[in-house]
This record gives structure tokens, C-alpha cells and sequence, in this order.
């Protein structure tokens, strides 16, 4: 059963032929122009971005607006723009006192809702700026080459790192030889962690990460630029391999002194999801062991470091995956409010410092995506969340006492939203298949629009655009809808036939089909079904946003349920009167890689072209947190890795397959590619290749147009 | 002015399909069938060797003839055969005594006239075995892990390295770290250095090549075969920067001692071509500086390393390049020969270590290649050289009272000869354009063929062959001669078009079309001919074999002179009405691969595809010894690393452009591949790549067929 969702809007751009729009009119009798890759990819020099407004925060209550030259307040409650300072005037002071000057004020931050201060990072330092009195009130340097700039508000308080040491304000923190690094993100950024330094609420006190990588083999990636080849080893632990080893330790910055939780041994554990107690004296952690079947949210004294105990344990005979850290009520510091798929999706819990019995507040099948902040007068929890639909993601507040939940947005589309600081308002910048971007002011009172902030044009007008629908259908197991996503050129004729190309990723934490601005097209997908071709894209099982079960069922076996799903979406591409199934194509990246290394190979007689960008060949080279949850160890699993090694399929290549990868691909080391071809030609048969020297795990910026172009060449001459 | 040389008997071959090859007879009325990849390229599984006899050589002036099972001794007067012994015989000792046992002949050594000894090397011992007593009489075990064994036949020691030292016998002669290498060859095998240990006459004293090359940048290869990734990091001195010191040491395995010849600073200087003087007293040297533009014939003293003079100097604006030790006349312990090229061609002169004038003994438009040796009774010295055309080899006897040449084979295609050791004979296995291989045994009184030991079969035979043509025609100077060789269909239609491959080296020290079987045809060549192509080679001005100036008319600006040659074939084949003009492709590895590239960049609309393996892209990646000998340095000579440098040339791609590099490529490192995608990248052209994983400077064995269908492939795709 196939339910299409034709997006209206889009479908009304047709006429106009595909690859001669010469002298064509569409209705606003306004010639229509066929877009370039420059035009469609992001990194292209005329690149067409969806209007924004940057730099939109807080103020207290009141909605900061930065421009290039202008400081606007905004009265949330009827739009009303008042100028606090302009451009001009800050420099002028900060020339004055030999600090340089800012080329826009998009990135001026107003942490300081009862002062009329700003933040600014300019040439290393941080300075504060009254702009009432229009004069510089603090500033801080950092050291040279510091990083990861953590500046707590409270406090004044910069954290940051120099290499792979931790510095606060100009306090070397730590003093650790190469192979430990501290203040940074850990576990390669899975679990949530994006990271390594936690600031106490008043900024008294800094959590950070302390990882010790030197027990962990180096993989060597080569740098061509240099004038002879150079070395850049980076500590890559490939699952089944010994992994690093965490810590986290507080640091004092009054009396300069810094402990280390007593977790006991780290080996083979993972500490993440760091929170602090509203009153600081207690840090909370969400530790797992390396299996991952089981997670402990447990509590240490911020003073001696001692574990005070365990809240809450959770194992699952798959895996257990904590995102996201628990967040106190600010009106009462005994709770807080704990994430878990534990009922099959995400969903909030109260749970108490005093270990009494969790409570879940929201319930459904459809998950939370995050908590936003509270509303501290109502009591009430503001979220993110997938009800209205998987595709969607709305804005609710949640009433603490019974769970009530009320939306607050138009129910429509993918809201991003900023909530103000008594929780009353929040930012809603939000797009719909039909609509690039709207930003809005909301009350979470009633959800009502109170401003409209920016309605962005349609960034593809003048241009030729194909069509784009969406449906669902019965993925292999005959019961579970998934989404997917097809564009048809502008000029469709149902009496031709037309070759397809599959955009695939597939697997988990993402989804390529959103209720966004077309259905979240991708530009060379728009580029493509403008060249003749129809682009199709299923978000199968193993998946984002569906919940564990859909998620999980790919558990040791990765990438062969995602592939009976994609077949299942080409049988329904076949039933179609204008598909040419002699022609259908495959393309994806990393995941997706893989995906279509694994289509070519394990459905040779379906799939003609292929190209892989940065794919897993063989997840035994992949990296132990993301490997090991979905796929076990290799020594636990054996059969599962011989089973999903793609080298093993190497002698059932028989179309074109271009695999490109990037030399410095520190996510998807080239192993798996290069080791890929030796197996291909001991098999004899005959992939492509390309690699893009210099380039990470996906080839940006400028050189974007050039892979994309490339691709293109590859399914012109092939397909 | 062409001139065509067709080749009758492979001309004959004609009238069958080349594509269809079912049901035609060829004149014999058997059905030809169409040769793979497998039949042709060596590493095929059906790979049509031709047949050779293997392990020839002379005991004294008598032939030894090995056999799987037999040795045979012939007599060269008339051909007799006589049983020497059988490997059932053989192996029944050598198990006796528990050394292991033989599973061929093939590999057993005569090196006693006057013994009935054979030398074998066994699970790591040298054995010396008399097969008249049918006994073991010595043996010799080396240390586990010895490479480059070097066994001196007159004094029974054995040299050889274990790592990076050299041992002898079971002594360990140097105890160098990691970055000083002893006894093995230097200066990356430039200056005709094959090897690192030179044992004296009697076998008293070895010499042997200390290089330090600690200071040497490495280059990092990586190898994807492990388990995550290592470096292989090579030791590779590239063009203008710091290069290793190479010192000649001399070990007395009767005392242990071990001294250095006092050759002052060794930084950037080449120690080239050792030869020891008859009374192993002496050990001569050329030598030469970094700019590669001045040579010293020089003669230390054995017993205290002190220089006792330099015998001759040579200089010139370019280059010289000494490949060829001197040699004693076994006559006179004062006189030697050395060899030169100044008077314009590779020459014999007769010199005195009394160092009186030199007397050339061979002169001509043409070069001596080697000396085989002597007939010490006649005085003459037996050479090969290229005095009856370019394209062949013959064997010549030169008097050295007059210089009286004499001729020894007959004066037809490639002859590579084994001289007895009185002089008196010669193992002549040669081949010509119609004979895949003939072996014979030649008198040196007279030049006539005494016993016929093998007329090899066609290999081809029952396979459909192209026709070979060769011809002349003039470089792009104007006057100077090139000779080409086309290979045409066997079913050649000129009333047809045809598109063309040229396949191109280009480069010094190589020339691609020799009077030798099929004029050299490689197997891919002949597959493609049999798929309807043209296949082309033409020897551009640098090649070898031509003389100095002719080679040396590329110096300081590699890859110019020789594209505009191959530009000049390019030309005679749009004068033929049968090519197709529009269809011209390229291949070729190593310079070849440069060349291919060059061709592309430089003649976009000449050359609609190519294929380049392990190509130079910018000479300033190649190594110090070759490198400046034909660039000078980067520092020297900006403008031609320049000029040379094709990413320069990048955004000038317009044709389709694969690259071929293996990853152990110890020669042309992978950079050169790799940093030209990266200029591509930056100019928006589109090569495409292949990678050998585990190959090194090109790809042998088994993979050889599959780098020969991907390359079939894509002129097949693109051409």
C-alpha cells in the first residue's frame, strides 16, 4: 500500500524541458533558467542559500537581533524593533582601547539578561561591552593557538585547550605528554558528547575530560602537500582493538586545585553525558560498560570525587545508547529530568537526586528530540518532538505535574527553536516543504505567532525545479511504513521511461526524508532529476526518528536489513509504468557508502551504477563506540563481521561502482577502500576509484562542485 | 621520409576475424583461435611463454645443460650431450647428510673447470657436491634472513646482509644502526650499481658499499594489509634536497679487519663502479660529484684506503655517466679497458694504470653495450654492440692490438651471449623479428654455429596475431631518424578507420622497439591489435641506444623534446587514410606514465585518451640520482621544474585521463598521482584513479591481467 504526499506547491513547476529551457515561460511568464551545480551545492560560488537571519538569541526576554551594523532589541510580544548600538560606535571604543574591530555583529552574544553588556571574541580575547555606557568592561586573552573556547557567563571564566592540554583563563590546567588529550570531546564525539569541558552552573567549578589515547594504534594518514610526504598518525581504535582510556576531573579555579572522579578503572568503559547539580557540589554521569548493554546514571561528590551512587540502571540485550544528560527542574533541585528509548522511544522520566521511583512524563510512539528549557512560573518542560509525525519536528511544552502536552507551533514542518529566558517566548525558525524558512516569535502560553520575524524567499526562484513526492511503503518485513522521496524532472512525461538514482545513507542517528523545505532535496538530487533522471530516497529500518525497534533490528548485522528495505523500494520503483529498470543507479556516503558498495554486490542484477563516497568496507576498521553497539566485537561476532564485510563480496561486482574516498578521512580511515580494490582484483573485478587528497570524511567547501560534477560524469557515462 | 619495414612472416598471418574468430582457416586449415589476456600478459594463467632453456652455462669451455631430473654436460665442437649426473643421484646424498633435497636442476652452478663440483645454494647453505665421487665436500650455512647472498667461488666464502648488515660466512662485519645500510647496492642503482658487496679475484678481500642515509627524509607508504594500517617509511632522497653518503669499505675475512677508503667528505658524491685491480692490491672507482658533470677514475690502495691516483677525468656541460667498471686485460695486469661516451656513442678505451694516453678500440656511429669477456690466447675482447642497426645486438670479437672488429652471429636481431672460458665459444640465444628464440653455440674463431640447442616454437602459434610493421621517420629537429613499429589487425581493412593507441616510454635507458621476436609487440599490444586498434610506439629523441646526443637533447626540460616527437608520429599516422584521426589514445608507466600525461596536458586536442602508471608528475618528487642527472636541481634550474611540472599543466585536461599508482611505488612515490588529483581538483578537470594496493612501480604477477583488462577497459569505454 503506497500512500503519495504530492508536494503542491512544487508540482505546479513544470513545463519546462529539462535540459533546453530556452525561451520557456512558467505561469509568472518570467523565463526559467536551468541551474548549475555552482548554483545547487553548497561551496558553489553562486550558490543559493535560503535567507536567514543570523545571530538571533535572548536577551533575558527580549529577542536580540544582530546586522551587519545594527544591534535591534525586539519586543517579543508585538514584533516592535528598538536599536541598542550600532557597529560604528563599538568600534569606535574598541579602537580606542587597541582592540581591534568587528566586520559585522552577527556573532555578539548577550548572555546577560539584567545587563546591557555583550560578549565578543575578537584577535583572542574575550571582551565585555557595555553598550549603555560604550566602554569596554572586561576582556581575557587566551594563549596562542587555544581551541575549543568554553566562557562561562557566570563566572567570567575561560576554559579552553592548547593542543592536547587544558588551559582556564591563562592557567595551564593540565600538563600531559602526547597521547593524552584533555578538555576536548571523547569516545569520538558518540553517547552525545560533542565536548570536554562542563562549567558549573555559577561557573565555580569546571568538569572536563581527561583521555588517555597512547595505549590506542595509530592509523597513518599521509599529507601530499608536504614537500616530501608526511605522517599524520591518529590514535584510531578499530573495534575489537584496546580503546582509550577517560577520565574526568574537576578543576577549581580559585584554589588552582583539580581531582579526578574515583570511578575505579576506566578500561573498557565510556563516561558520558556529563551534568551538574544545580547547587554544584555533586556531577552526574551516565556510564556504560563496552558492550553498551548497560548504562548506570550515577552521582559523584564534586568535592572528594567519590561516587555518592547509582540512580538508575538500564541494560538491553542489544544496546543501550544515552544522549542526552539529565536537566534539573529549575524549581526544584531534587529533580530532574532523565531521556530513554527504555519503552521503545525517547521519552522524558522525573526522577529525583533521593532515588525515589521515575515517573515518565511523555508517552507515545513518537520520540522526543530535545528539551528546549522550562517555563519556571507554569512548570512546564518545553520540547522537541516527532508527534505529528516521523518526518516532523514540533515544539511542546509539557506540564511536569501530569504530563499534559500542548503544542506550541503550526503543527507543521521542522521547527528549530530558541526559548527565552523565563521560558515565555521562543525563536521559531522553521521551514515546510513549501516554505524555505519563516522565522516567528511564539508565546509557549498559547503557541500563538506574536512576530514574523523572516519570511525567506524561495531560494530556487527563475530556476528549473523538478517535482517532489513523498509516500510510504512496506519495508521487508512486510509491516513497518517507511518514508521515501522522489523527484521527477520539471518537464515528467509518465508515457517515457526514465533511469533512476537511488541517494541512499541508511543508517542510524539520521534520516534523509524530513518535512522540510522540499522534503530536505539535496541539490545535486534537484541537479540530477533536472539532467532526466528520477532521484529516490527510503529512509529504511536501522534508521533515525522511528524508534529502538526500528532502529535496532540491524543489531550485528549491519547493512542487510537497510538492504532488503532499498530493494523493497525498487520493487516499488519497478511497478511504475516510467521507470527503466535497466537503469537504476545508487549513490551515498559513508553509511551510504556502504549501503551502495553493499547493493552493487549483493544485488548485481538490480543495480547498474553505483558510487560510494568514504564507504565502511569492513566495520572491523571502523572505530570501537559507533562499531561496537551495532555490531558487537569481532571476536564476539564473527560471523556477523564475515557476513557485512564487503570484501567478501568482491567477486560479485559486475557494474560500475566509483568508490571515492578522502585522504584524510579520520572517520572512515581509506583502509577500507583501498582494501576493497586488493580484494576486487584478486577477485578480477573492476571498480573505480577517486580520492580527494587533503579532504575529511566528505569533500567541502569549494571542492564540493567538483565531486559532484564527478559523480554526475560517472552515471552520464554509465547509467 | 618513411620508411616501411614489414615484417613477411608475421604479414602472412592475415584473413581471419578479429573479432569473431569462429569457423576461419588460416592457411594451415587450422581454426585460429583469439588470444586472452591470460594467453598474453606474463602472470596469465595460459600465459604463452617462449620456450628457453634454463641454468646454460659454461663448465671451463664445455656447456652444462640442466634438466628438471639430468645435468648434461655438451660438447661445443659438435653438440654432444653426455650425462653428468641425475637430481635421483643427487638428492640421495644430499638427504644422506640431511641438507634437503632438489626439485630441479635448473638453479645448480659449474664454476670449477677443473673440478667435477657443482655449487648449489639449500635451505639456506651452499653445498659444493662432486658428482664424480657422489659426495658432499663442503657446505656453508648463512645466517637466518640473509638476502643479497654474493658466494666467491675461487676462496669458498659467502657475503651476504641480514637487515641492513653485512655479514661474511658466519661473521657479522658491521654493526650499524637503523638508517646505515652495508652491502647493498647504493645511489638507488643508478651508475650501472647492481649490488653492494665485489669480491677481489682470488676471493682475499671484499669491498662493499656503507651507505648512511639517517639523514635522508622518509616517505611514508602505508600498508592496508595489517590489521589497522603501518608505515613503510622509505629512505627516498628527492631532487635537490639532503642525500645519503655512501663510503666503500674493504674487509679482509682472514684477519677480520675491516678499513674505509680514504675518500675525504662523501656528502653528495657518487661512488661508482668498483672493480678490483688483477693482484688485489689495488680496488678502482669512478667517481663522481652531485651535478653529475665530472667523473674520476680513481685507484685506492687495498691495504691502507689512500687514494694512490686518478687515471682519467672526464667533464661535460650536461652530464657523463660511467655504468661500466673497467676490466683488466687477463694478459697484462697494467692495461685495462674503460668505457665512455665521449667521443658522442659508448666506446672501448684501452688505458694503463701507468697512466699513459688512452687508445680507443672501438669507435662509430653506434655503442658498445657490454664486454662478455676475452680471448686471452687471440687477445681479443668479445663485446656486444649495436653496430648493424639501432635496433639489434650482435656479437662482436675486437682485436685489441688494432681494434679489428669482427663480427660473430648472424648480424640479425637480438643476440644476448655467454662466453666460455677460454673465449673460444659462446651460448648465443637470440631472436629476430620472425624467430622467438634460437639458442646456439658459436665458435669466436670464425662466428660459426658449432650445435643448435633449441629453435623455440612459435608461442603463438593457433592464435590469431596482428601483422608488426616498423619504420622510420623524422623527429621534430628535423634530421634526426625515429623508429616506430605499428601492429595492425589481423583482418586489417585500409578502406577502414581505425582508431589508434600509442604505447610510450620515452624515457633514457630504454628503447621500446628492438629487432627481437615480433619487434618487441608486448602482449597487451598484440590483444588490443586482435580488438581492432592501432597500436603505435614510437622511440622518441632520449631514448637509449642512439647515442649521447640524441639522448641527451632533453636535459633540463624532461618530457618536451620527446612530446613533440611523439607528436611527429602523431602526424605520419593522420597521413595514413586508415586512422581515425579523432581516436587517438595514449598509455605508458613510469616515465612512460609521464609522458602519457605530458601528451595529454600539452596536446588536449591531439589525444582524446589516456592512461598513465605510476607516472612522474613533477620531478622535484623523483629521486636526487636520476633526477638531477637529467633536471639538475630545483634550486639550479627553477624554470624547467617549471615547465616539467604538470600540475602546472592540470586545468589543461580535456580528454579522458586514468592514472594508475600502485601504493608501494618505492619509485615515483604515490604523491606524484596524488598531488596532481589535487590539482585537478583546484582547476575543475576530471582524471580518473586507479590504486594497486601492495604493488610496487608497477604491477606484476597474477594482478598484471587485471591491471590489463582495467586498462582495456577504459580505452574500450572512452577511446
Amino acid at each position: 500500500m503506497i500512500k503519495k504526499l504530492t508536494c503542491g506547491l512544487l508540482a505546479t513547476m513544470v513545463a519546462t524541458a529539462a535540459l533546453y529551457p530556452t525561451n520557456i515561460m512558467a505561469q509568472d511568464q518570467q523565463p526559467l533558467t536551468m541551474p548549475t551545480l555552482e548554483d545547487l551545492i553548497p561551496g558553489g560560488e553562486t550558490y543559493r542559500y535560503t535567507e536567514n537571519l543570523y545571530g538571533l538569541q535572548w536577551w533575558g526576554d527580549r529577542c536580540i537581533k544582530p546586522e551587519i551594523d545594527s544591534l535591534f532589541a525586539i519586543n517579543p510580544k508585538n514584533g516592535k524593533e528598538t536599536l541598542l548600538t550600532t557597529r560604528a560606535k563599538l568600534n569606535e571604543v574598541l579602537e580606542a582601547a587597541q582592540l581591534g574591530k568587528l566586520s559585522q555583529l552577527y556573532s555578539v552574544q548577550t548572555p546577560w539578561p539584567d545587563k546591557t553588556q555583550l560578549l565578543l571574541a575578537l584577535h583572542g580575547k574575550y571582551i565585555v561591552y557595555d553598550w549603555k555606557a560604550a566602554k569596554v568592561v572586561a576582556q581575557q586573552a587566551v594563549e596562542k593557538g587555544a581551541a575549543n573556547m568554553d566562557y562561562n557567563a557566570e563566572s567570567g571564566h575561560i576554559a579552553y585547550t592548547v593542543k592536547n592540554n587544558l588551559y582556564v583563563d591563562n592557567k595551564k590546567v593540565t600538563n600531559e605528554p602526547e597521547g593524552i588529550v584533555c578538555g576536548q570531546s571523547v569516545h569520538r564525539n558518540e553517547f552525545g558528547i560533542t565536548k570536554g569541558t562542563f562549567w558549573s552552573p555559577q561557573g565555580n567549578l569546571l568538569a572536563f575530560y581527561r583521555m588517555n589515547e597512547s595505549m590506542v594504534t595509530p592509523y597513518p594518514l599521509v599529507d601530499i602537500t608536504q614537500r616530501i610526504g608526511t605522517v599524520d598518525a591518529i590514535r584510531y581504535p578499530m573495534a575489537g582493538m584496546t580503546s582509550h582510556k577517560v577520565q574526568v576531573g574537576i578543576y577549581n579555579p580559585t584554589t588552582g586545585n583539580t581531582l579526578y572522579l574515583e570511578t575505579g578503572d576506566p578500561t573498557d568503559r565510556y563516561f558520558t553525558n556529563i551534568a551538574w547539580a544545580p547547587d554544584e557540589r555533586s556531577l552526574f554521569l551516565i556510564e556504560l560498560n563496552r558492550d553498551q548493554n548497560h548504562s548506570k546514571l550515577c552521582q559523584y561528590d564534586a568535592a572528594s570525587g567519590r561516587l555518592m551512587g547509582v540512580l538508575y540502571e538500564e541494560t538491553h540485550p542489544k544496546y543501550v545508547e544515552p544522549q542526552q544528560p539529565i536537566v534539573f527542574l529549575p524549581w526544584d533541585d531534587t529533580q530532574f529530568i532523565y531521556q530513554s528509548q527504555r519503552d521503545g522511544y525517547n521519552h522524558l522520566y522525573l526522577m529525583s537526586v533521593n532515588n525515589s521511583s521515575p515517573r515518565q512524563l511523555t508517552s507515545g510512539p513518537w520520540l522526543v528530540q530535545s528539551i528546549l528549557g522550562f517555563n519556571a512560573k507554569q512548570k512546564e518542560v518545553i520540547i522537541a518532538a516527532t508527534k505529528e509525525s516521523p518526518l516532523q519536528s514540533n515544539i511542546y511544552k509539557v506540564r511536569v505535574k501530569d504530563g499534559r502536552l500542548t503544542p506550541l507551533d503550526n503543527g507543521q514542518g521542522v521547527h528549530s527553536a530558541r526559548l527565552s529566558a523565563s521560558g515565555t517566548y521562543v525563536i521559531d525558525n522553521w521551514s515546510s516543504p513549501q516554505v524555505p524558512r519563516n522565522i516567528d516569535i511564539r508565546s509557549t502560553a498559547n503557541g500563538k505567532e506574536t512576530a514574523r520575524l523572516l519570511t525567506a524567499a524561495d531560494p530556487f526562484r527563475g530556476l528549473v525545479m523538478p517535482t517532489v513526492e513523498t509516500g510510504t511503503l512496506k519495508a521487508a518485513d512486510g509491516k513497518t511504513d517507511l518514508y521515501w522521496r522522489m523527484l521527477k524532472p520539471a518537464d515528467f512525461d509518465p508515457a517515457k521511461k526514465y533511469p533512476v538514482i537511488v541517494y541512499v545513507y541508511g543508517g542510524p542517528h539520521a534520516q534523509m526524508i524530513n518535512a522540510n523545505w522540499m522534503y530536505a532535496a539535496r541539490g545535486w538530487d534537484l541537479y540530477m532529476a533536472n539532467r532526466g533522471y528520477i532521484l529516490f530516497t527510503l529512509d529504511n529500518r536501522g534508521s533515525a526518528n522511528r524508534g529502538l525497534e526500528f532502529e535496532n533490528c540491524t543489531f550485528r548485522h549491519l547493512g542487510i536489513e537497510e538492504g532488503k528495505d532499498q530493494v523493497k523500494g525498487i520493487e516499488y520503483l519497478k511497478s511504475l509504468p516510467y521507470v527503466d529498470a535497466q537503469r537504476i543507479g545508487v549513490h551515498g556516503w559513508s553509511f551510504g557508502g556502504h549501503m551502495t558498495t553493499a547493493l552493487m554486490l549483493r544485488y548485481p542484477d538490480v543495480f547498474k551504477v553505483g558510487v560510494a563516497g568514504g564507504p565502511v568496507i569492513d566495520w572491523k576498521f571502523y572505530e570501537v563506540m559507533y562499531g561496537e553497539r551495532y555490531m558487537d566485537t569481532p571476536q564476539q561476532n564473527p560471523e556477523g563481521y564475515r557476513e557485512c564485510n564487503l570484501r567478501n563480496l568482491a567477486p560479485r561486482l559486475k557494474g560500475h561502482l566509483l568508490l571515492i574516498h578522502d585522504d584524510h578521512d579520520r572517520t572512515c580511515v581509506p583502509q577500507h577502500t583501498l582494501s576493497f580494490l586488493k580484494a576486487c582484483v584478486d577477485a578480477r573485478t573492476y571498480p573505480d576509484l577517486f580520492i580527494y587528497p587533503t579532504h575529511d570524511h566528505n569533500v567541502l567547501g569549494r571542492d564540493r562542485v567538483h565531486l559532484h560534477e564527478k559523480i554526475t560524469r560517472y552515471f552520464e557515462d554509465y547509467l
